[in-house]
């Protein structure tokens, strides 16, 4: 936990990485996990799997999109659409539920916890809602990109792709100070130039990926490009309104995932993701058990809560690191 | 509780406003939550956030509707529709079922507790079980206009929506001698104009608004007009049909979002919305759940369970009501 | 229990009535419920509300179908339906699993418990797998009408309304011995003039509708016939195969209906109607545990089950059954 | 569990089968059920309803498909479909899991478990993914066939049908060294000549029948071929995909069946197949969850686990084994 306190402190990302330098080469200061249980010398051996010491880092994605959502967008309304010119006004009560409400209960969850996220910001959500995005920002968490608008970006061209990112990180930058340097495409739906865009834009990691319970390294134009995989077991939208599922549910989820992904860890590198949408995971049953969630995991010892801009820089040079060849094809 | 008691006897809305502003001067009387543990002194100082003193408002909707609805509506035999001539046997006394057992089932639930609610009646189900509708008032539950039928509202003109509302009050009032103050639209979809109409024909509030967790203030015209807002999340029509959720899931709900929102409630204005459909909420299983969630509830200190005219008379002048400009556009 | 023990060495339904007669006179035996705890005789006095004495009455629905399926009947294969020449192999081993393993399995539940159901019998199911529909007779359970075959029979005129219920029910009672008196249209869509047909064939009741948790009379043609209501809330093919329920949701449906229901059960005339078919209700992990239902259901006081033929003459005549006059339009 | 082991040492399916005959004979070895509590002498002479003396035979069955699936196959992507040129980054990752994380998770738990499974493999998985299809055979486990590609086969002609299945099986032996002897259609759907196909390929067996609790011998051309009926209940595809159960769900239908067919297993044949699909499966809650089916089916005497292989030999000469006429009018 205190990784990420630290962070703030420190401005420089050359500091930041020769930080994880020093834990990677063994020396992880148990004060650094504050928030579960201390990690004992003799275990520490046994936990070299991640180069800070942890047996499990979990990451939350917290989704900040409201207010820029398209007409239509999904919604417990928008199996029966109004015409086109009609307002759907419960719809847009519903959405605006994230900016009035789920955005602020989970910055006191984590805030709370001590725990740092990631925050997927959509461009015209912090245009809307800019005292959103600036409290996001206050708290510590990570701002990421996610698009200009709430569109497809599949079906872009190159260009229409780069300005597509371009304005998304340039428009919430000047919003909130904080600049994205990982990238979520709506639906998860990048396209084959997107990893291009990414890279000529200097991103450092995108999530639009599921192959793997760990972070690794694709090969962009041969140059190293960090995949934080992302989940859709531990997500709202896909289990809360796509699955139906109660909020006993979601935490069962989660705790038989943890319970798995922490036995692995001890001789594996493993990495657990969780995603919450200002909407749906803000709604305080969500909330309630995630916390209780997080209040289960912190039970164990050496459980790191990171931000994916956090866990890029820590992998991305460690030679731990898988590089997967996977989508070679499209990266050349 | 005692409120709602209190209610009973009183006949003019003026003395319950004092009353209201009484409470709201810091003097709540321990006795208006009898059905919760006792408020201690030392304790009441701290829940100022609503002007009763309680910690958390729960308010309960009631909708009775059986009897309005069209053909074809929503049932669990509306996926496969009989030709337009052909009576739904069957589905038709699937909805029977809420005026011949539901209601009366929550009434008795309601008055095991000490509970007052909202009921949304749709002028036709009155029209045809006015025993029913005369059931409901008889119990001390608030009477709240849910149109004259079971019909959309959106694509209304001014003209046909002021007829269509007025027709549900007048009718209603004729039926049971009240007439209703607040409104709720048939899934909620009111058009632009609905707050407009409400306002022309002296309702104090509505309920088709997903936004927020506490009632708030809109301006219709420049004039205050509340807004309480409803649940999707705590709904028996969408979670039971909809979701597909069995009692114990509705009750894992219910609980979660209580746990969470009484635990805000110590230090800002919280208040939980459950909705129960005449048919489907009214089934032994849910009404079985909804009395274990009641319990729940009352064990807990200073939780009050109010009618929503109640809470907006309360929260309608009270300076700590948020005003929120989000539909400005439309109201003007 | 032992009520239906009884009825079994009783041929006359005459000497069936005058039992429940002495029954309904406040002298329940107390061996009849053999199965739940034994009635106090102080209060038997409070439990007035059936003849019988019962607190609960229980009937089970067994349907069996299979084998009389057309091309395409629901199935976990029909969403993707194959060319109407091409045989559904692994469709139609789902649907022999209920006569090879579901009503066995069933039939034994039954046994264990002393248990007599209703069960529902597909002409053309008992045609293809008599000796099913043997053993169900020969354990003593009612057969009950489904129709010849399973088929809509809303749209069908009097006279091919007629033929149908009545070859079915000639059909099955060429194989079992036993003429069925209570009907079950497919899908519970009967139409308009199935009350008459019945009432022509000499009928005593029918189970498809949903208005009530208690047995009622409705007048057809100025006569009595009896309406057993069905359900949709405690029922296998609605909540397992459509609802998507796991087993242990299908027993927390049940429970929470059960202690609602056996509560009401001391002031008025309660009944909790299940329904289980072949290939779904019959699978190993759902009669578990319905198993482990009866077993809570047991250990209350004066739950009694009961066939619906059973009920059906138990209250025809009974001066405390209700008459419902919801659907006079259709049955003068 | 010691009977798989000495499986891997034996060759000759002739000493195998000497073995279990000698087992039918009533002398099981107590050590061939090391992994759950022992046979007592006693016991053994209740249970010989199996020719080795279990109570209840239960098999895992784990798809290893990814690799193989066409475009637009079923994944949390496809309700969406992209174009047909435009890969499906996000879908393809999905897929990917199975390979990289989800059969690899399965194998350490059977290993742990000392458990044989059987895995149906396409052959265009173990192309694309060899070092999986090794890893699987190198476990000890079963290869079975599961076609050439994932592509309907019911619309097969006879020779295509043949070429389809003769060169799934060739080039799996290829990349593992071992054949396939039963058989899994996609989807089950196999055509009304698929078991003709199968015999004149040698194999022994097939799966792809849903309509009792243990395996069965059906004739094709006069001559025994063994059925080893699959499930559907208790399967990761249907239930966490398709049904949307949390692992709790799965769980609790694992045991409520186990609990079930265990207790029948002590009068009758019976045997529970559980199935789980590389990319579903394989996921860190479903194996938390299957970890503890297991442990729980442990806890109980007289349970083993077994390949279908192993069963189908074990099976077909056994006099107490069910010969099923249902499909002879395809199997002539």
């Amino acid at each position: 936990m205190n990784i990420i306190k630290t962070n703030k402190k420190l401005k420089s990302i050359g500091v930041l990485l020769s930080m994880f330098g020093i834990v990677a080469c063994g020396q992880p200061e148990s004060s650094k996990m504050a928030n579960t249980k201390k990690l004992e010398p003799q275990q520490s051996k046994k936990n070299r799997h991640w180069p800070n010491g942890a047996q499990l880092v979990i990451s939350f994605s917290m989704q900040f999109e409201t207010g820029g959502q398209p007409d239509g967008a999904e919604s417990p309304f928008s199996g029966k659409p109004l015409p086109k010119e009609t307002p759907d006004m419960p719809a847009n009560s519903w959405f605006r539920y994230g900016a009035k409400e789920g955005i602020y209960r989970m910055l006191k969850l984590w805030e709370k916890h001590g725990i740092h996220v990631t925050s997927h910001v959509v461009g015209e959500a912090a245009i809307k809602y800019p005292e959103v995005a600036k409290a996001i920002a206050r708290g510590g968490h990570e701002i990421e990109a996610h698009g200009i608008s709430w569109s497809d970006q599949w079906n872009m061209t190159y260009e229409e792709e780069y300005e597509f990112i371009k304005k998304g990180i340039d428009t919430v930058e000047a919003i909130t100070g904080k600049r994205g340097r990982g990238y979520n495409a709506n639906w998860l739906r990048r396209g084959p130039n997107t990893l291009k865009v990414l890279q000529d834009l200097n991103f450092l990691y995108h999530i639009d990926d599921l192959s793997r319970d760990e972070p690794f390294v694709t090969l962009v134009r041969g140059e190293k490009f960090v995949v934080i995989p992302y989940t859709l077991r531990n997500n709202d939208i896909v289990n809360i309104e796509g699955k139906n599922w109660s909020p006993d549910q979601f935490l069962a989820q989660l705790k038989a995932e943890f319970d798995q992904l922490y036995l692995e860890g001890a001789s594996q590198r493993r990495m657990m993701s969780v995603s919450l949408h200002d909407r749906i995971g803000g709604a305080p049953g969500i909330v309630k058990v995630v916390d209780q969630f997080i209040e289960y995991a912190k039970s164990h010892q050496d459980v790191v809560f990171m931000r994916k801009d956090e866990i890029a820089e820590m992998v991305i040079d460690d030679p731990n690191t898988l590089i997967d060849p996977s989508e070679m094809e499209y990266n050349k």
